[in-house]
Parts: C-alpha cells; sequence; structure tokens
C-alpha cells in the first residue's frame, strides 16, 4: 500500500468564505506540524487529542500565509482511515494555493482524483459499491439521485450482495463436499432443493440487474430521441422544452456543460435529449444517409418524439413510417404534429386520421406558437412511468454493477441448467464460483489496479 | 443586536468533495440538535464540548440527508463571538440546498452577505478595517494583495490608528483642561509642544493617506490607459499584452468577469488597462468628441501607453500631441510606436525625431508581428515603480479608508493653522475631535447603519 502522505483542497474550485485543505497519511500529523503554529503555545498537533479543533496560523518561515482552525483525525477513526488533518483557511484561492505548495514542500504530494476515496476502500472503511456511491452522492442534483446514491453509501447495496455471495457459498460448498466424496456415490444436497436455492438466487440478481434501467434513468436522465424530417419542427421543439428550464440546470455550478446540455427535469424526473440528424427527402425517396444516423441515436432512447410537419403530404409521412416503426418496436414513440397553427380545423380533422391505426399515441402543437407544450411535457412524465423510489430499494444506478449483474446471471442460468441436465458437481461449482466472483467484483472483493484506476480516475480531486 | 440564528454554505458556490455550512446564533445548538443524529446514540450537541468534532447524520424525520461531521464552538470562542456549529457535509449542490432548507425550517435565517463578519464587528471580536480585510483577504489573487490583507487583518493599521487617536485624545485634554480655567487665562499648554505634536500627527495621518496609491495599486491593479487614433493598433496591443496573460486569470475560478477583463499580472504587478475610444481624425481636425471622452478615461489612469501609427503625417501627429500632453502632465506617458514592420530604417530614423523634445519616453513596436511587446512589459513594470510591501508596512488599501484619512489630515491641518494664528481653544478642540470623528469611522468606533450596510453589503454570502 502506498504510504505517501497527500493533499488537497476538498472543498468546491474557486473562492469561497472558507476553503478545507485535507492532508491525509502517516505523516499528516508531523508535516501540518511544521507549518501551524498555535494560538497558544506549546499546543501543537502531536499532541492533540482526536476529534478536536485548534485555532492557529500557518507560516513559510516568518511569514504569515493566514490564520487557520484545523481539525484533527487519527487512523482508523478518518474518512481515510489514516491519520487525517483538515484545514479550514480563508477561501481565497492564493491562500489555498500556498498552503499546498508549503505542505509539499514539506514532504506531502497532491492527491491524486479520489485518492482519500480510495485510500478508505483500500484500508477496508468501505466497500467498492460504497466508494463508488460517494462520487455519485457528490454528483448527485436531483432528490432521485441523492436518495439512490445514500443508500448505496450506507451500504444497502453491499448487504444484498452480501447476502447473495453468502448463499452461494452455502451452495458451493455443499457440492463440493460432494465432490470430496465422490467416489462413494453419495448425494448430500437434494436435487431439489438445490434448484430452489439456485432459482431464489436467479431470481434476486435479475431483480438487480432489472432495476438498472430505472437506476439509469433516475441518474442519467431518461433518454428521448426526438426525430423526424429537415423543418419539421425539431429544434424549436428542443428549445421550447429545454429553454426555461436549462436556466435552473445550469445555476448549479460545477455540473459539466456536456451533462447539462439538452436534460430537463420535469417534476423531478429527468429527461435527456438526444439530437438526431435531420431526415431529408430527396427525389420524393428518404435519403438512407440522414435515416441511418437517426436510427443509431433512435437506439439509445427509450421515448422516441416523432416530430411530423402537419403539411407533409399523407403519402410521404406513411412512407417513413414503414422505416420508422419496425425500428422503434422497443420504444415509447409519441406523434408530435406540429405546425397546427396552419391548418383549419377541417383540414386538422383529415389530418388526424394519419397513421393512427399504428400509432395511437399523438399530439397536436404549434412550436411557434408555443401551443400545448405543456400538455406534451406532461405526457412526457406520464410515459416515462417511473416507480416511485423510497430510500431502502435496491437500484443499481451503475453500468458496472450492472455489466457484473449480467454475467452473475448469465453464470447463475447455467447452474440451474446444469442441475437440470444433472451436470457434474465440479461443473456446477465452477459457474457457482464465477457467479460468486463477479458479485465479488461489485463490492471490491475481487478488483484489480485497472478497475481501480477506471474507478477513481473518475473523482474528482480532494475527495 | 439581531439575536437571530443564521445559516449559509461558507465554502465555494458550486459542487465539491466536502461542503461547510455555518450556523451561527443563541439557537445554532438546539436548532441543529433537532437534525443531527449522533453516531454513537446520547451524543447530543447539546453536550458536546465547544472545540470538537462529532459524526453523525442529517435527516429531515427518517429520511437521510447525508452523514455530516460537526464541529462546535461556543460564544464567545468562536469567529462571530456567538454559539456557532460548522456542518461538514459532502459537497453536491443538492444536499447543501437540503440541509440549509431543512435548518431555515427548523427556525434559522439565510445569512445575509457578510453578516457572520459584521456579527464578529458588533460582537468586538474585530474593529471595522479588520473586518473590511477579511473581504480583502478573500478575494485576494496575488502575493501583494495578500499581503495586505492579511496585515490589516491581523491588526496592524487599527494598532496605529489606536495610537493616533489616543495621542489626539491627550492633544484635546490639554486643550479642554485650559477651557475650562479659561476665566483664568492661564495656559496649561507650551504651544510650541503642541505644534509639534500636531505636526507629528498631520506627517503620520499623510503618510497613510499617501500609501493609498501605492495600496489602491497593489489591490486593483495599476491603471494604464491606452489611447491613439483609431487604427493605430490599440485592441492589438491590448490583446497582445492580455491575451495569454488572460488566460492565467481566468483559471482562477470566482473571480467575476468585469475583475479579470483586461487586467495582466507582470511579475507580480498587477496592471488594469482602460479601454478608450479611438480618437479620429475629420477634415484634418480631431473629432472633439473622440478625444472627450479620452479624457474622461485619462483621468484614471496613472500610466499613459499612446499607441502612435509610424505612418501618420508627423504635423497629425504633433497637433494631437498639442491636446493630449497637457490633460497627461501628472501622468507618466509612453509612446508607442507601431507598425515599425511598414518602415524603412531610413523612414524609421525620421520618425524617431517626433515629438522627442517634450516626451522622450518612447518604445517601438510591431503588434502585428509580435515585435517588441516583452520590452514594452518590462517597461511597463519599470514605471510603474511599485515598491516592495513587507508585511508588517501599513498601506491603505481600501478607499473608504483613504476618503476618511484625507477629513481627518483636512482636520489637522485646521489645527495646526489655528495653532499658527492663536486661534481660541474651542475651535482647535472642535477640529480635534473632527480628526478623531474621521479615524474612528475606519475602525469602526464611529459607525452607522449605512456605513455597516455599505461595507458588508459587498462580502459574499456565507462570511
Amino acid at each position: 500500500m502506498n504510504q505517501e502522505t497527500i493533499c488537497a483542497v476538498s472543498t468546491a474550485p474557486g473562492a469561497g468564505g472558507v476553503a478545507v485543505i485535507r492532508v491525509s497519511g502517516t505523516e499528516a500529523i508531523t508535516i501540518c506540524d511544521t507549518i501551524f503554529t498555535p494560538k497558544i503555545e506549546g499546543k501543537n498537533l502531536q499532541n492533540q487529542k482526536a476529534y478536536t479543533l485548534r485555532y492557529g496560523s500557518i507560516r513559510r518561515g516568518e511569514e504569515l500565509i493566514d490564520d487557520v482552525l484545523i481539525a484533527l483525525f487519527r487512523a482508523p477513526h478518518s474518512f481515510t482511515g489514516e491519520d487525517t488533518v483538515e484545514i479550514t483557511c480563508h477561501g481565497s484561492v492564493y491562500i489555498q494555493q500556498q498552503i499546498l505548495q508549503l505542505l509539499i514542500e514539506k514532504g506531502c504530494r497532491s492527491a491524486l482524483p479520489g485518492e482519500y476515496t480510495q485510500r478508505a476502500f483500500l484500508n477496508g472503511k468501505m466497500d467498492l459499491s460504497q466508494a463508488e456511491a460517494v462520487a455519485d452522492l457528490i454528483a448527485s442534483t436531483s432528490a432521485g439521485m441523492h436518495k439512490l446514491a445514500i443508500n448505496q453509501m450506507r451500504g444497502g447495496f453491499s448487504n444484498e450482495l452480501t447476502k447473495l455471495r453468502s448463499q452461494l457459498l452455502d451452495f458451493t460448498s455443499l457440492i463440493e463436499l460432494e465432490l470430496d466424496f465422490s467416489e462413494e456415490d453419495v448425494e448430500f444436497a437434494d436435487r431439489t432443493n438445490l434448484k430452489q436455492l439456485a432459482t431464489g438466487i436467479e431470481q434476486l440478481i435479475r431483480k438487480l440487474a432489472d432495476s438498472f434501467s430505472v437506476g439509469n434513468a433516475i441518474k442519467n436522465g431518461i433518454p428521448v430521441a426526438i426525430i423526424g424530417e429537415t423543418n419539421a419542427g425539431k429544434s424549436t421543439l428542443l428549445n421550447l422544452l429545454v429553454g426555461e428550464e436549462r436556466a435552473i440546470v445550469s445555476d448549479i455550478h460545477g455540473t459539466t456543460r456536456d451533462v447539462i446540455e439538452d436534460t430537463i427535469n420535469l417534476s423531478g424526473v429527468t429527461f435527456r435529449f438526444i439530437d438526431t440528424a435531420g431526415i431529408r427527402e430527396t427525389n420524393d425517396t428518404i435519403e438512407s444517409l440522414g435515416i441511418e444516423r437517426t436510427f443509431q441515436k433512435l437506439r439509445q432512447a427509450s421515448i422516441v418524439l416523432w416530430v411530423i410537419d402537419l403539411n407533409t403530404p399523407a403519402e410521404q409521412i406513411e412512407e417513413l413510417a414503414k422505416v420508422i416503426i419496425p425500428k422503434a418496436e422497443d420504444k415509447k414513440v409519441i406523434l408530435v404534429f406540429n405546425k397546427s397553427d396552419l391548418l383549419s380545423s377541417d383540414e386538422l380533422k383529415i389530418k388526424q386520421q394519419l397513421l393512427c391505426n399504428i400509432l395511437a399515441d399523438r399530439i397536436y402543437i404549434s412550436a411557434k406558437r408555443q401551443e400545448n407544450t405543456e400538455v406534451l411535457k406532461q405526457h412526457l412524465i406520464q410515459v416515462a412511468a417511473l416507480p416511485e423510489v423510497s430510500q431502502n430499494d435496491i437500484i443499481v444506478t451503475n453500468i458496472r454493477h450492472y455489466e457484473a449483474l449480467t454475467k452473475a446471471h448469465e453464470a447463475i442460468l447455467r447452474v440451474i441448467n446444469g442441475l437440470e441436465m444433472n451436470i457434474s458437481g465440479d461443473f456446477l461449482s465452477q459457474d457457482i464460483r464465477e457467479c460468486m466472483h463477479y458479485l465479488g467484483e461489485i463490492t471490491g472483493q475481487i478488483s484489480n489496479d485497472e478497475i481501480l484506476g477506471n474507478i477513481f480516475g473518475k473523482f474528482c480531486i480532494g475527495k
């Protein structure tokens, strides 16, 4: 294990009233003592009790850098599990930089992204899925994201996985015991019971894996593709939907541009709009390139808003439908008839017959006049149909976990299949162990540097 | 005094690893106890010792908001002098908002800008000039600004003022004692000694007031006006000077747009460029409107870069000089001859004679080819001639202080004048008291709601 003492600013970047610099590692206390002058003489940090605060100043030689407050933690009772000093200084960027520089001169190293949390994991303060939840918690911008992250951080998901692993361990013990006595041809475990056990495990894993669609929708927003011919009014509609709400989202500092781009929060549900290329009509045939690009994007969506200019000839729309509908079979498609303001009510009545035997879900708007967009928003929430989530629900939000669960699920299905085929114990055992392996990857019982690098590299520095 | 308990996020806005929420006031501890669940049962905040930390969670009823660390301070041993609780939570914006909302539900009020520091002032933890230094310290982005702010915050300036006021008090006591015995026509105080005392005070006040030009230059940058005719190359030069450095300045999050606009830091000296309208030539006469606008801006500058296109006819430049030179008498004017790349060396020699009997300080550049701009930068630093400032120098950086010192100086000059004119004691005493009044305004011994509102309204929220 890396025993270097690390330092970083843990509060949000920029100037604030105060900032917190975190120093963690075996030398944290002795290094900080070399730069800290306590207000009351003799009250140096080495003699300071854990979980107490001390007032004083940080100096470079004679030069005063700042008056600070020092919080002291001693291993293992700290976030990282190491000796930790937290320096609360005045929040100017200049002071933050000066103190960091001074710490580095005295032997600290700049912390890598997520290194505090990584050390907490390596020191057994939390498992890997809990560590990942710390990053999710910090990034959470909605009640839904917050609920899921905090439950995962508190170990809800980990407990579920521990239970599963212990069941699998019992299972494999029984099988492997049989193997030890295989020459005597005894059957310790009743095959029916084993099947029940495996089926129970399979159901649990499936339930967890299935929850990812909800978890992902909450965490990343429900993907909505807006498709349609060029000039149907896609962009106007997108701006209308995203417009005013975008300002609210971007009020939250620190969320990155690409996250806030084209995302809206309607009644607590986040929708993420996927831009598609306009489908272009050339010589009455649909341009194949445009539609191909649109379909690529379409795959990521769970809801499709197909924007149709009401003034388009009916045949053209029907032709397009023949191409689009088969590709969107597993999606919720909403027809959005635009430019309703340009039609008389009689014309509108005729157009309302369009495609109604194939796609009943439709709405008539005028993006230009901003008519009916509120109705469309309400309809989106309805179609999204996200279940109410409580703080105790176990919901998978992380694609790494989802992939591991999918592999674990495949393994347990092989076990069930094997039991039905009366396959030999050593094959069964191998699949059970593979299932355990994938579950262990989630909590970090099984891990390697590459996995850890991937996970903690995405953290912010200072956490 | 306002006894409401206030709350605000004290760390920089946005998401970070952690954030600190500060709660201050008589109810701080009891309010926080209603939302805090200690990790170890029974360890509530009311029984917690001052200057200690406690781990636990913040909950709204059953719902967990976050796991937090609580730092506790008891009056008067806190920044504000009141009971104070500092909550360190995970730094998501959502969590910060939730905890603030919860505190407000339980009876806190959102802190106004600078309200913590204002309370520290009202509770006698610091005087007004120290409180102002807190804001300067947080805003400081250079070593110079930091030095001045930290010295002022530590009370260097306040001590100087206290000494002055005590001298003035001795002075006025002597005079007023005489007044009490005026009918007996005695003279307690030797007039020569009084004059010496007054002159000493006058010199000190003048020295402080004079230091403002340095203090202001360090704090706000040395104002440099770039003037010249349209198309002389002012904008190109400005971009060249500010160009790459601007990126470094804007790296500092939280500095406002208008502060970073057109400011550069050269070898620790900050220059602030003032945009001027291009002077336009119409029918061979100088357009009066353009030059008037330029002169308005010119007044704010201490250095003037007069950019001259070397291809302009000599007569035109000389005519312009007649208008500009008288207006820039108290400024340091540098002639910047631009577009030197377009001239032959012979032509250049002739042009070098231009105005050389009036303005010797000149430099030849090609803004387009980026020639000699480094030389210009070095020259700017030389011309700025900012003295080296140590942490112990008393330097006035605040225009409010400067104005008060100027008024105090006028009053003490009247005292000296009065002594020379053998004016009666009651008039002398009145001027001495006026002098003391203005010095007292700086430290806040004399203050009113309007002054306080002006000062603390400019702070950030949370400090």
